[in-house]
């Protein structure tokens, strides 16, 4: 029996993972402990939950978070499950509500957690010891984060950096135009790997690369980029790319559209009206990543955000989302169509090639191959991913 | 690795079972072969095969038993495989055979589960050496429970109670009117916990509240139950509450439904003619549980029966019959629609409950919670499962 | 904890097997081992691949592999994941493709399997090192076989005894004319059982009893048998039947169809024009098996295969084809509803009895049973299926 440990030893650097990793039900289970149930997942926006008392459920394996809006616009993640006898409260994936209360006895809970009233219970029953059990929530500028830890890896770094990409769009002001899920036969890194590399694009993607400069991996973007990031400095937007280094998890970049191409649109015209603080549709691509389940890329008038949830080794489930600025209307300002079909279309060759990527795998003719010189970000993300393992064993050793 | 041992040692008296009671694959099988394997199960009743060589199928996880009824009246009960390469015999859940022949092979039993014939088998082999493999089977005023275990407990006692409260609705000569199947996402003891409190009826159940006095919670039903209990008793109907004592697995109630109600219905008004011995509709309502499996709630005119199965943690089957007066005709004496609807409603009320539960105890939020005052015989239920769990683990250390 | 030797060891002659070898997940992953992943698979015939270039994919549980067409006629069989990252090449069934792309990074392999291109790939990188990887093919008359071991049996004496038999059917110019999937919910043991004895054929097959004399056991096929064995070695065609013998996995034989039937036909009456060499329909039925996959019923206008593939101890797949002469004319010379219909209903009835004697299995009533002196032939099938386990594990031991 090949150990975890064996497993990380064996890796050849620049090569894809052994078969062990992207299918066995062990591996994954340590995955889950010691990536997913420890580092920041994204949820969804606040641009969801706009007014106290509305809120969603982001439903993990067989965990149930409830992300709700407090009455002072503060957000609220509590463990969906009564302390009484623990079911379901909010049954719903999303909705509103004043009080929350339990459907089974009726125990009724504040937006806070806080047990409000629990009925028939003896004259010595203790409120404030069955408040709902809190979720760990961080929020940069709309977005929403939870972690399962009690003591998850610090956020600041996350918010410091992402903040300034994020916060002209003005998320918590904006609308969720649509909402699609995905549900994938293939390993979560698999589409993880899929989303750090062009090397596919080319032949994958027509569309994609009419409207990237750069993604067909047979021109240069360089000149193109420095003259659109004096022109974004200038208005003010951040340019800085922000790379993964150490055990950083986190990644933003802004990188400019092909001349001419005004947004991710099939024919390159415009979607909607500017988001937020945006002025013009001139603010190029916004990317940003956050392992092991997030990933956005905003155009200068709609949003498009990726929650990725790892069910097993062998599903992963996508949570896709487009966003509108919160003053434009379907119909005169955006056609939901048009606004909906440049990801749907892209996004639909990478889950095919993702859930192909994953049955070759399962066959006795796989071996880890090589990675190209443009799958560089690749092989860093499967750098990331051991380091990640390894650091969790080894912490587990020490507990 | 926790151990069965331990988490029976860490329950805490009053709380709902910890997690892996409820989800683990483990304490399931160590329930099925120290609980269902091992107790009387209800299979269903004598009304749904009136004539010899009537018989339906109990199909239990893999187990599948032939209950068929005899030359004579009597019941046998046999396993569903043929001795000869082991083929199912019965395909059908239920139908009419003179012998109970094999499709495989031809190989053909009589109803007793003696072997027949067996065509082409060399002359030296012995018929009486390959009948079918008997189930342990026991009738009580044509409830028929099956026993998977060669020295089941006692059913003496069970008889001796039951018979009193069951015999007037002579259900050897009544009429199955309907049946229906449920297939839950939950764990059989939600279903067993919720079927003995009214702490949730309240709100949960208001068609059952407006027939039975005192499921509210918010009244009391002493003095209607003292006028009942002299009426009852005087026409001879059994009265006295059959409590779980020490380590027994039944239990038997009469209690009154509410002043002008006549039966289980949405409007309270009759649905068919007296059952059986019954001369009127004032009989109130007899419950009957017998662990793991049984509960049935009679009316004057119509017996409601839930067969439980439990095919794994996660999944609860449900068998549910309807049995009126064997001379009642539908359209004349009685409306089908009319006598499913309460239970329909009341019982798909308790479903999603069941269901809803099990999904809050699957997340990590969950932990055992205090039941309420009201809900002591579920804490009861627990605790004589606790002791069979118990009871169980010695008897096969012993073993 | 019973291990496999135990339970081999514990066999009783002349008996079917203990319940494990049905339904145990270890025992069937053992199976895959030393049966499956070891032994010659039939995986279809050259007549669905006629021209260079057309291809079909022979999917077994994880296992993915293309067998196709070369430029000279030659067939290639390839594991279906490529080099690079392990994504499945060939997406469809079946097709036609020059050279082998995989879709994810557009590597492109020659038919043989080496690779031909693999763009943007550093100078130093190697194609030599990374074509397909092979999967061992035999070739007789037109059927297909591989194995997914690299030391795979002696297939010289297959070769050797198939030749004759199948040679004049021309299966290389032949035409596949249907084709048929069947998910069954059996072990695929008992579809091999099935096919080794008549005893279940009297009751069960009433068309195919019809059709083949002795087939009901109930009268001899010797006097017809030697008389058209006669006319059959006039003819040049092949008679002697080949036995199981030793260690041996493949067997043939020719037998009579009943007096005044010309074919496989509900009425008797000829399907199609004689295949390949045949100048009349006189050649009576050819059967052949190799274990553990393969069963093949030609008569003199059409060839039935099955291709049986174990899924999981309660799955087995089976692709079933029907071919016809390569110049028969679909509407002219054969009507396909009258060619089908003769395997399929007999097909039928078998899966049904298959998956019924499965379902039996699974009941603690079962336990094994005598073979009947009529299914000698399915204990031989047992003494060798229990004599490559037990081959396999001292294999295992001494590895």
């Amino acid at each position: 029996m090949t150990t975890l440990q064996q497993l990380i030893d064996e890796h050849q650097s620049g090569y894809s993972l052994a078969k062990p990793f992207y299918l066995n039900q062990n591996v994954y289970e340590a995955e889950w402990q010691l990536i997913w149930k420890k580092y920041w997942l994204f949820a969804g926006t606040t641009a969801s939950i706009p007014k106290p008392g509305d809120y969603f459920v982001y439903q993990l394996r067989n965990e149930s978070v409830i992300i709700i809006r407090g009455d002072k616009g503060d957000v609220f993640a509590h463990h969906n499950s009564c302390r009484h006898r623990g079911s379901l409260i909010c049954l719903e994936q999303s909705g509103h509500a004043t009080k929350l209360m339990c459907p089974y006895h009726q125990w009724v809970y504040n937006k806070d957690g806080s047990l409000h009233k629990a009925r028939l219970m003896p004259d010595d029953f203790n409120l404030q010891q069955h408040g709902l059990k809190p979720v760990a929530i961080e929020l940069v500028a709309g977005l929403i984060f939870i972690s399962l830890n009690d003591s998850p890896p610090d956020f600041e770094p996350v918010r410091k950096d992402f903040a300034p990409f994020v916060q002209p769009f003005q998320i918590d002001k904006a609308k969720v135009a649509y909402q699609k899920q995905y549900v994938l036969r293939t390993n979560w890194k698999l589409v993880a790997e899929n989303f750090r590399e062009c090397y596919h694009c080319g032949p994958a993607h027509p569309e994609y690369c009419s409207a990237v400069i750069g993604a067909n991996l047979r021109e240069s973007a360089d000149s193109e980029l420095l003259t659109k990031q004096q022109l974004w400095k200038s208005k003010g937007l951040a340019t800085d790319t922000v790379n993964f280094v150490d055990d950083s998890f986190h990644f933003a970049i802004r990188y400019p559209l092909r001349p001419g191409i005004t947004t991710y649109s099939l024919d390159g015209k415009a979607i909607s009206k500017p988001m937020g603080d945006h002025r013009d549709h001139d603010a190029g691509v916004v990317g940003l990543v956050c392992y092991p389940n997030f990933w956005m890329d905003a155009v200068s008038d709609y949003i498009w955000t990726m929650r990725l949830t790892a069910t097993g080794p062998h599903e992963t489930i996508l949570d896709l989302a487009w966003l509108v600025d919160g003053d434009a209307k379907e119909g005169v300002d955006y056609d939901v169509n048009r606004l909906v079909e440049f990801w749907k279309i892209t996004g639909e060759q990478d889950w095919q090639l993702c859930e192909n990527n994953f049955k070759g795998i399962e066959t006795s003719g796989y071996e880890p191959g090589p990675y190209a010189p443009a799958e560089i970000d690749v092989a860093k993300f499967i750098d990331w991913y051991l380091g990640r393992m390894q650091a969790g064993i080894q912490e587990t050793l020490l507990a």
